[in-house]
């Protein structure tokens, strides 16, 4: 059984309520819900948390190798495009992580289609909607399942 | 009687004393006071709030809805250039704002001649000093004397 | 008292029936009727100019100091992307100028994002239809009443 | 019950031979066979097609609408890169479409970070190996059970 | 004597712990007690504060002019290549600053090799290590020592 | 019966005696005279005007809404690079038209490879020399014979 | 009496079917049937080849010298984009050729701008629809008419 | 005894009043008379024209050949950097010209590097002020003097 | 004894007919039977394929570890410049190459300069003709010869 | 009387010998030799250096004010687009120069419409061959008559 | 006890006379005399050496070895953005080295922000005026000092 | 028998020492001596000359004609990527080269990709370590058996 943590970007609060055309109708609450869900089913543990601040994201990625998290589920919404910040964070602890994207960002503004964060991830799931974290989920425990080389 | 929000980015709080040779001697409370004047005579209430931190300006517009604020006056200073949050945070809640900047940001470094906010504003004002928020007050009233379509 | 000079470039004589999505439904008679009207309130003169040639443009912007013109209000239109001669006219004369656009050029084609003039108006505002010659003729007003340093 | 098609494109006939530091051990035939069994779970067909061949991969796509697919899994391989005529074929057949792909394209050259087809698919799987092609197939799944719009 | 601010930007609370193969291992709390040993031997104060919300910092600068702040020793960390904020607030405050860092930002990725300091800094340290700051604080020293122009 | 414009810009008065290597030895003369005679045996009536002068070229696009001018076929010249103002004054009178340039552009100096216009024709004719304008002719009377969307 | 070759790139096999709102609803044998009538009426032989295999369209070419094609009608399709292997054959044969677009790829993606066989085509038709097609046979007809210098 | 011409363009007529921090002191007129002095002394005629208009200068480079103009003395201005249309008729007529500019361009504004002339003139004369009207006089004169080849 | 392959790309089958002033006039043939006399001579084998299709290339890319072989020498021709699959079949059978063009690329058009190849060859032979064959021939064999680090 | 310097940079010394066809017929001494009179006859002295080592060209500089020259003659030749150690050079020394160009660089490869000196010359004389040593020498006397501000 | 070299480039002969706006005033004499010293009392020995030519550097750095010098102090000045080959000496000798530069690069010319030396050295100091040497060497002895991994 | 020139840039006389995992440990002296050998067995003389003196490397090539060398053999090392007056000199004296590189520059840093000799030498050989010399040197050879056209 391991630790997962899903961490959520600024605006993701929003879910449910803003650009439904974009992001769908799905709330954050119920994405949290349904991952908890299926981290359970797959013995696992999945802690959660979502900032609007660049800063407490920062902190909970440095809190996460005491609490042992062994994997992040990272969708860091417009900071994906800004923060080097986080960037240093998520190198910094080392934790292994998924970079997950409601909408699909190679079809809209053109600063959209670069990420600070998917050529240090593990992979990327983009323009999946809230599906697109389950999936995440499913191969955060499918690393976790493999032999460590 | 509409309730406008009038939002002001990072270091504005040092207004009259940072570099007066490029943003004027006039400071930000006196912006403020003139603002309100203008806005009750011309029926409407104003709102006003001043950050440092991103991540208390995304808040604040993230209530704006909540509040029946129907138009903002934006100057985002530094995060003009750099705040992909912010730009989510108003395309988000989908109310109607006005971009205001203080100094000529065409005539200073080129990484100033770029926003994340032009493009999604009703419009812009520039250069023109503290005059520029009392001309984007009146730019709102006009924007909300409009029919709308 | 002073002799404020409204200049139009190229297809601004179109107005109200050119492209109303993209710049409104007022005529450009409307419009230099409304700005002589708040010229005279503020105590002012204006005169008014719309070509769709260049070099007329640059005749006027010539004759401007002999007509003690103190500032200028100007909507390039088209020539905002490729007239140097009207910038070096600008220039030559030195006399102040605000810079107008009723569109919101930097949510249209890339090639409308950079300005001849920005850089050295007083000041720009853009997006704000008819309303932003009202705007930028208080502007002007509040910039000749101001202590010339 | 639909019928999905499982599409990969040139060098990943060597899957498991090919630099399983890149793209791991397991075999094409692997892949498919497993994507069949949950394809097979979730009530669904899958058709599979493997070629090094641009104009076969385009003739399978052209087929596909006759034959009923509802939804192409899609790992272009070194044609991600290069082929405006596989782009025109998905877009002129207008089946919906997944883009997966073995590597964490972002980490590698900086020809393999655009895709000419990432902006015209539903959604891109990257980085996450032959699991990936799982995921794929779920989000599949997901997206045909959702209602149409 | 003077008073001297050394201020550390976002994940530098790591230091010791994080990428030693980058940062090396001497932590933060070491390298202040040096400096601050050092600052007293020839003569100043040091003061210091690390933060990974670039809000604080700005406040943190924004407060030095009131302390009589007489050089700043900054280390903005990820906030070098993408904070137009912090470099408004030196330029708000007016107080030299010495740009540091640890690792050799030009031996990195390519988006580590602009910085929104160096040229508004009195001069910047580049890849020495925790000895860099040791450097900047001698720097700091004789420039307060130089006659003022 | 339509009402046809034939327009010319900048230098194609010389034709015929300019650089016949590059634009051939027919005079404008002898082109008009053929267009006009296709016109008329397809049954449409062609006006024909040409203009060093960007200003007086503007002129005639804003006059053709009043002649009921069905489409143009313009030849920009040298302005096709540089004409932001014709652009212009062909999308506020909203009439279709045809661009014609003599010689292959894209065989010849960069800055020749953009043009202000293609994207808003109803489509290019490049290199064809004067026979050029006669397939621009039949090309604008087949699009006038198509039933409107 | 010349031999003319008709030749069209990828997924124009679709003509009539795929995109109507972009490429129109005449088929690919309608404007080969409507070609060969012209082509009959001006004297000449039309022969004809379709392909999705840039192999088959290179191997087409190579061909053409034998069977004495005096011109070619050249639609590359997507291939307009992307196949120096097809420029390089066209200048092996030395056989000149006619570009044919059927939509406006001026007002499409950005990486339709570029075409590989532009600067050696005799010149190019865009944007026209099946029509183009016409119009370059009655070019090329045309061109073959020309003496020869 | 040949014929020479020399054109200026836009602002020009404002010399000797105009930014003469830039353009110094000296008239159109001077330049004009010591110009024809020159010429005279040399054998020469010189005939001279300025304008604000684009097409008037294309004008009289039009008709400069029947008028049997050897060489052109251009100084284009602000059309430098914008006219393509002024280099065609250059090309048109093909009549060698020298280029002059009165302040150093390679110290001023970016835009100001490039000049739509420079590859075709015989030579360019550069920031050298009123004096480079002199010496591009008799770098005509010399020119003429050398036997063609 | 070695097996070496001599690869040739698209339109190579022309050689000695198409444009003799820029790929000499030696034919295909020729240079493959020259080829396989100085393999002989060094006492190892040489297969030899060309073709105008990149997936008969690839296919034999595949073959290659198959029957042997040691070493490819490989004219991608046109396809150096557009192809990532035959880049990718090359990294995945891991075998040696070395790159030939007949022509000098680098004196060609802008697309030339850049291949998909050379960082990843051996070496690159370039500009040398028919003889550049011989060299890479010899370039393989004295590579074979080197003792395996 | 005032001391001039003309300084030659690398390959001049060829003159008359290399590439006639772009660098004319005339040598090096017979240019040295017609300028020193023309100095003369202007009542000046003047020096002159060819190097084709950078460093040889800098300490020529170097020794400049101790032999008071007033104002250098600089051919950089191949030193124009990549010697910042000559720039600094002439900066150091304060003395100002005029640049002068045989060929006219900016009809020539790309890489030579750049030029290290340009900025920072007086003035520039391009493509004027060996008369445009003549004309520099007599700007350099007429600079020097000018009053000094 | 280790033997230093400090190496500096073109132009630093000229210190303390040169630009002292930009490059202070002190000569390079007193800084070698001040090295020299601190080197002496860290117990190291310091030899120095300046030079013009580009090839006299190489060769100094190629000699190092011989004499065993463990770290260089070097201000390749102009070299800094313009010398491949010193680049290539210092790694061919594999000697580490410290980067100094006087003046601010980055508030300075462009071309004076990349350097060919920094990504390749311990550390960089900038903009310290001649105190950067004394840096310098204390971070070339703290250097030492540290532990071979 | 013709008089060959084997010409080498800076640093490569530590071949053998320098670098030898990029470079390889042959000495530049056995390189020497076994092309010298290899030109006697062609019947030709060989030259050899290594500087790491432009301009000395400039001087060798000046004097070139005048001892009839017939063909160069030139590594221009770092000099590649930065010396126009070597391109110039070569130029200059018209004498055929070969340019050869030691190690694949197209696997290096980006800057060392483009080489200002490639575009104007016969061809190119890269990336084949010492045997590559051996090759130019038949390349040589073969060129000049060619008859000249």
């Amino acid at each position: 059984m391991a630790h997962l943590l899903l961490l959520n970007g600024p605006n993701l609060n929003l879910l449910g309520t803003r650009e439904p055309g974009t992001y769908g109708s799905v709330t954050l609450e119920q994405i949290v819900s349904r991952a908890s869900q299926l981290a359970a089913e797959a013995g696992h543990h999945l802690s959660t948390f979502q900032s609007n601040a660049e800063a407490e994201l920062i902190s909970r990625i440095h809190e996460a190798p005491a609490s042992h998290v062994a994997c992040i589920i990272f969708n860091p919404a417009a900071f994906t495009h800004t923060s080097v910040a986080l960037r240093d964070a998520l190198l910094g602890v080392k934790i292994p992580f998924i970079e997950v994207h409601l909408s699909n960002v190679h079809a809209r503004e053109p600063f959209r289609h670069h990420s600070y964060f998917s050529d240090i991830a593990i992979g990327t799931i983009t323009g999946l909607g809230a599906f697109g974290y389950e999936l995440a989920l499913r191969a955060a425990a499918n690393y976790l399942s493999l032999p460590r080389q």
